[in-house]
Parts: C-alpha cells; sequence; structure tokens
C-alpha cells in the first residue's frame, strides 16, 4: 500500500468524524480556521512571496501572478468567507421529504455528507481556504490539489489549516497533494474518494473525466452567449453585451457569442460596433452583422464554438427567437446563456426551451457565480445535468439517506390479496 | 450516420418537445397509453404467449418464467400504475430555492427534465410499462432496451404507447431497441443521451459502469444486512430476519448477512436456527453463531461478502453495534442495511454512522422500494451517492435550471471598493 493510499484511507476515517461532528464542532471549526490564518498572516505572506518570485522567473503571465499573489486584503476576504460560512445554516441531517407508510411507520429522506472529496484548482491560494472551509461546514474530507506555482503557500496553508482544527475534530480530514503522479493516483481510487471536482483548463478537466470511474463534477467548456431579442430595450443591450464580455473575459461565466435579433440589428449593431471597438473587442461577425458594423472580421462556423476567454466575440444575426434558441442549442456549452428582452413570452419560452445550468434574463451572464448566487461560496461551476448543475455550494456537496423507522413491520404483511395497504401520508 | 443515430436524434428533439409540454398533456398522454394497453390486451397477450412458449423451448428458468408472463392481473396493474402516475403532481417546474439577489432582480432554481435517458432492464414487461410511464410523467424521452426473452411483447408494447401518444405528443420520445450492438452504441452516444439506468445482473451493470461516460444510475451489488442490537426485541429480530431473507431471496433488498450481537446471541440465535431450518435457509456461520446453530456451515471472510439471492445466508456474532457499523462499512455495499433495537441511542448511532443509501430500523430491508416508499413507482435503487440514491422515483429523473430575471443589471455595478451589496433575501 502506497503513502498516499494510506493516507487517504486516514481521511477517509476522518470524513465518518467529520460527518458525525454537531453543528457546533464544524462552525468552532471553521472560526479557529479563520483565527489561525489571521494570526499566521506573515507567515503565509512569506511563502507566498517565495511562489511569486519563483514564478515571476519562470516569466509567468500577468494574469496568473494577479492570481497568485495573496494580499492582505485577500487574506482578509479569505477570513471573512470562512467566518460567514460558519454563519450559514447547518447543511447536515435536513429533512428533504417526510411520509407516514403506515401509522407510525416514518420514512425520511435526509441530507449527509458525501464523503471524501477531491478538488483539483487552479493557483489561487484564497480558492485553497475557501474550498477547505466549504468542507468543513458540509462535514466532507477533502484531498486538495492547487496550482503548482502556488505550492509553498499552499502547504502552508493546508498545516495551519489542520492544525487548527486539530483539537476539535478527533481525525484527519484535510489532505494536501501537490504531484501529477499523485492526482493520477487518486484518479484511481474509487471507493476511497467519492468525488472529484476539477477546475482549470477545458482540456485538463476533461481528461480528470476522461480518466477516472469516480463521478466527476465541473465543466470544461464556458461558451455562454447573450441574445438581443426584437423587443430589448437597446441601452440595456448595449449595457448587458459589454459586461458579459468585458467585465472579466478570462472568466467561464463571460459571453462569446452575441445573437441580435434582425429587427433590432440596425439600431443596436452600430451602437455595439462602437462600443466593442472602443473596448478593444475583436467581433467575428456574419455577412449581415458586418452590413452594420463593417470592420467586423467575417466569422467562420468554428467562431461559434469558440470559447475565446479574451476581448475578442462572435456574433450573428438571426431571424427570430427560434433561431436564437436552436443555435444556442446547437453551438452553447450549456453553461449560463442570457436574453435581452422587454417581451414576458419569449422571456418564458427562452426560459424553458433554452437547456443550460443557468439561463437569464436582462442581466449580465457574468452574474453566475455562487457568491452572487447567494450561495456563500463555491467549489465550481457544474454543466452536469446530474448531480448539481450551474454554481456548487453546500447543497451539492450533499446527498442523503432514506431512514425508515418501525415496530417490527415484515414486507409479508403489505403482501398479497390480504395485504395491508400502505396510507403514504405526507408530513411534510 | 447510422439508422439508430438517426433514431436517438429524432428522439432528442422529441425530448425539448415532452419537456415544454404542459402538465395536462402529459397526463392525458399517460391516461392514453392506460386505455390503449387495456384495450390491445389480447393481441398483447398473444404477443406474450409466443415469447413464453419460445422462452420454454429454450429451457429458461421458471423464476424467469414468472417474471416474463404478462398476465391479465400483471396488465390491470401496470394500466393502474399508469393511471396512478397521471395523478401525481407535476414534477417539472418545482421551485427548489427562491432568491431575491437585490430589490427586483430574482434567482430561482427549478427542477427541469433531464433529457433523453436511455434505460436497461430485465424481462418483466411490467416494467416496460412502468418505465415508459415515469418518462412521460416527468418530461424524459426514453431508449428502452428490455430483456431479450420479453422482445415481442416489448415491440408490441412500445408499438402501442407510441401510437398512443403521438396524437398529443408533437415529437417521437420512446424507441425501443433489442440488440447488444445497439446497446454498446448507446453507451458511446454522450451528447445524445444524457443518462443511463441499467438493471440486471451485477457482472452487467458494472459492465455498462465501465463502458460509458455517460452518467449511469443505479447499483451493482445488494448486500444488505440486518443487525439485532443488544435491546432488540427478540420476536421482532426472528420476524424481521425472516422476512428480510425470505420474503423474496432474489431480490436486491433481501438480506445476506445477519449480525448478532453477543449479549442476545443465547436468545436469538437458537431462534433463528430453528425458523430458517424449517424454512430452508442454509446459514453460514462464524463459530459463535455454531455454538448456539450447531448445524451451521462454517463461514469464510468470502462469505461475508457475497450476494446469495437464494435461501443462504451469512450470520455473525459482534461483540458491540462499533463491530456491527464497522462490519457494514467495509462488507456492506451500501444498498440497505437495518438494525433492530429497543435503544434509541443505538437507533441514532446506526442512522448516524452507517453510510448506505436505505438505513432501516425495526423493519424488514424489503422495504427498500419505491412503491413501497410512495415515490408512485421507480425505474431503479442507486447505491451512488451522486444525484440519486436510494429508490430512484420521479425526482431522480430530474435536474435543475438557475433561472435569473433582472433589469439590466451589470457585475461592473456590484464590483469593487464602491460597488453595490447584494441583499440576498431568501423568498422561500
Amino acid at each position: 500500500m502506497s503513502q498516499l493510499d494510506d493516507s487517504v484511507r486516514r481521511i477517509r476515517k476522518g470524513a465518518a468524524v467529520l460527518s458525525a461532528s454537531s453543528d457546533d464542532v464544524r462552525k468552532r471549526a471553521l472560526l479557529l480556521m479563520a483565527d489561525a490564518i489571521d494570526a499566521e498572516r506573515a507567515a503565509i505572506k512569506e511563502e507566498n512571496a517565495a511562489d511569486v518570485s519563483a514564478a515571476e522567473k519562470e516569466g509567468i503571465s500577468d494574469a496568473l501572478l494577479h492570481r497568485l499573489v495573496f494580499t492582505d486584503s485577500k487574506i482578509d476576504s479569505a477570513v471573512l468567507g470562512l467566518r460567514e460560512l460558519a454563519g450559514l445554516p447547518d447543511p447536515i441531517g435536513r429533512v428533504r421529504e417526510k411520509r407516514e407508510l403506515d401509522p407510525g411507520f416514518i420514512l425520511e429522506k435526509r441530507t449527509f455528507p458525501i464523503g471524501v472529496i477531491a478538488m483539483i484548482f487552479e493557483a489561487r491560494p484564497d480558492a485553497l481556504v475557501q474550498i477547505a472551509g466549504l468542507a468543513v461546514r458540509s462535514g466532507n474530507a477533502a484531498v486538495l490539489k492547487g496550482g503548482r506555482e502556488a505550492g509553498r503557500t499552499n502547504r502552508i496553508l493546508v498545516s495551519i489549516i489542520r492544525k487548527a482544527t486539530e483539537k476539535i475534530i478527533n481525525g484527519e480530514w484535510i489532505l494536501g497533494i501537490e504531484s501529477h503522479e499523485d492526482v493520477n493516483a487518486v484518479l484511481g481510487m474509487e471507493g476511497l474518494i467519492d468525488l472529484i471536482i476539477p477546475r482549470g483548463s477545458n482540456s485538463f478537466v476533461r481528461y480528470v473525466m476522461d480518466h477516472t470511474r469516480i463521478p466527476v463534477i465541473g465543466h470544461s467548456d464556458g461558451i455562454c452567449s447573450v441574445y438581443a431579442d426584437a423587443s430589448a430595450d437597446i441601452d440595456m443591450a448595449v449595457r448587458i453585451f459589454i459586461d458579459s464580455k468585458t467585465q472579466y473575459p478570462a472568466a467561464c461565466n463571460a459571453a462569446e457569442t452575441f445573437l441580435v435579433h434582425k429587427d433590432i440589428a440596425p439600431s443596436l449593431l452600430p451602437k455595439i460596433g462602437e462600443a466593442f471597438r472602443s473596448l478593444g473587442v475583436v467581433i467575428h461577425g456574419d455577412e449581415e452583422t458586418r452590413h452594420f458594423i463593417p470592420w467586423a472580421v467575417p466569422a467562420s462556423e468554428e467562431d461559434y464554438h469558440t470559447e475565446y476567454l479574451t476581448l475578442e466575440c462572435a456574433v450573428k444575426v438571426v431571424n427570430s427567437i427560434d433561431e436564437a434558441i436552436e443555435h444556442i442549442a446547437s453551438h452553447s456549452s450549456h453553461h449560463t446563456d442570457a436574453i435581452v428582452t422587454s417581451d414576458e413570452d419569449a422571456k418564458r419560452r427562452f426560459f424553458q426551451e433554452v437547456d443550460s445550468a443557468d439561463v437569464f434574463a436582462n442581466c449580465s451572464t457574468r452574474f453566475a457565480d455562487g457568491f452572487r448566487f447567494g450561495l456563500g461560496a463555491e467549489v465550481g461551476i457544474s454543466t452536469s445535468k446530474i448531480h448539481a448543475r450551474g454554481p456548487v455550494g453546500l447543497d451539492g456537496l450533499m446527498t442523503t439517506k432514506w431512514l425508515l423507522s418501525g415496530h417490527g413491520e415484515t414486507v409479508a404483511e403489505y403482501s398479497g390479496p390480504d395485504g395491508k395497504p400502505f396510507h403514504h401520508k405526507e408530513l411534510m
């Protein structure tokens, strides 16, 4: 048995302890984690500075560097985030269904932690703190693999978190892993690890999905679109197009494709062209779009399947809401799609027929986020239709058990022509 | 593109139609299905008789033959089942969460059908009717593969169901497939099929899980156990042991292992020995068990990992509830495990610490069933911790969408030091 295997087995025991721990213990653990990170910030920043200088020597991009640096204000937010998680209602033991099968014979469906969750994420130290906090709040043990560039920062954070909680959680519940070999070993640990949540590049998430039989929650692509309906308010559409594309273009919930109803193309597209040109957004447009935005690059079919993640987008004029919905069905990655409209029927159809995790009307696609949704925090965004869809907070980290309490009931009594009937009385 | 591929693409279009159809349309479709099966019962029975006589020539087992025969009373139950499904509340569009992010900026999480579900099941014609009914009620299109022996019966049932609903559902939503090649092709249809629910032998379910990247809900093993605690009522324990083992030994929710606390072994085990001997149940017992039931076969470690599915079981004496819980953790398939106890603390610990889909107190494991649970019907029982766990009814066939309705909100307004705060007011 490898050392890693041994560690994960210990974590699995710790998961049982955490799962059986009271709400109060998990709350106090979160507050102890917050206090410890706050108290040890000098040491954390020292390790982080070493990570940053090594990354700079390797010529890391500015965007990645920005994510890697653990500033005082980011540490403040991380500490505050843990304290806020402590204030959220306990997700364990919630009654989802309650039914009397026969007088005094009570069935309940209650929430319980999933067990051991492996989370693989990018080089953001604040992500590690948030994910560890979600694990404690939800009663799940966590195997964490952060970005390589944040290695020293992650190591000290895991060590501080472990030490802070070991007095009140009688078991190991957090394990940091670092190498690609360890990640590959984890992918093979069916039966020891219950769920994998990968974040990162499309190709990495796809790699994880292809190399494990453990359930995976995540998304590989984020091809989000905004459709401006015939009835759209022009100024609102301009505002939403700009925010969806440019507020943070590298995010998975940034829009890549804009669809414009032909009736408002003459009034909307010139304004979009002007706004996007001044913001430096490259437009790939179809012929109709280029009629109104002559400087747009001709779009190929490929452009409508592209997740640019930069100041670049594809624009297409459509003849109807049907064509917009059809385009989304065949091109979107079913992450987040929005309509701008003042027609309630159009909104209703879009909400009904667009089959994506997040379907929005009259607001930016960038709202697709666990914090903005009020979930407390998120471990990621799921484009799977199974288990959890969209931003995944505490809820997505829970499973359920059916608990049935009787007084000696047998199925034989309820079987055959003379068997007792069930009365199935809903108790909630 | 193969013919099957083409058919599944048509079904996928039908899924969108079914998903957008009203509650009333889906209810009427179920009643039309019920009427048509009722009206065509002579033709159905003729096809079934042909299946039965072919199966008899092939020397099918009595148990399988019993499942295959579609008697008038089974047809009556199937028809009644469809009418009952029509009476269940609409599972589509239920609001699971509702929150105001800021005044007038409303987020809802609502249920929607998953899409196209492939279900592979045994040679029971009533299963086909029930599964087709669950698909219509939940708004999902269905690809159905029944047992080979029921081929003619399944073909006429699919044809009757399709014809009965085509007047009110404007699209193809049900597809019967028959060959192993078609099943293998379906396993590769990622993106066209959203979920696979296999039922059947352990090795078959495992084969499906190993050969597809489409999510699978199901269970491979059903090693269920009953633990008689020190405080158990002896007569109740005997009754529950007998029902759990013998009421229908071939079912996945029948018990395979019995654990007995050492303090009640002297009073319980002789009675169990007597009862099981008279019912023809073979006992594999540990040394302590054989002290009280001398005719028991010595148990090997392997016996505690065996799903007998016949009148055979493993019995073990344990020193404590801890040992019982530990045994279940390392041997159970986490399907259904029960405790017999009169001690509330023991029950609470068992409910908390046993990590199985169904955890019961003072009743038979055989209650683990969608109909008995009051779910209306079930497509199967899941031992996965993800998405659906235990008996899977309409709820397990739904996914959710996050619907966000605004008035032009951008993330930029809510960002940075001067950004507006979210007020995240719960509306339910």
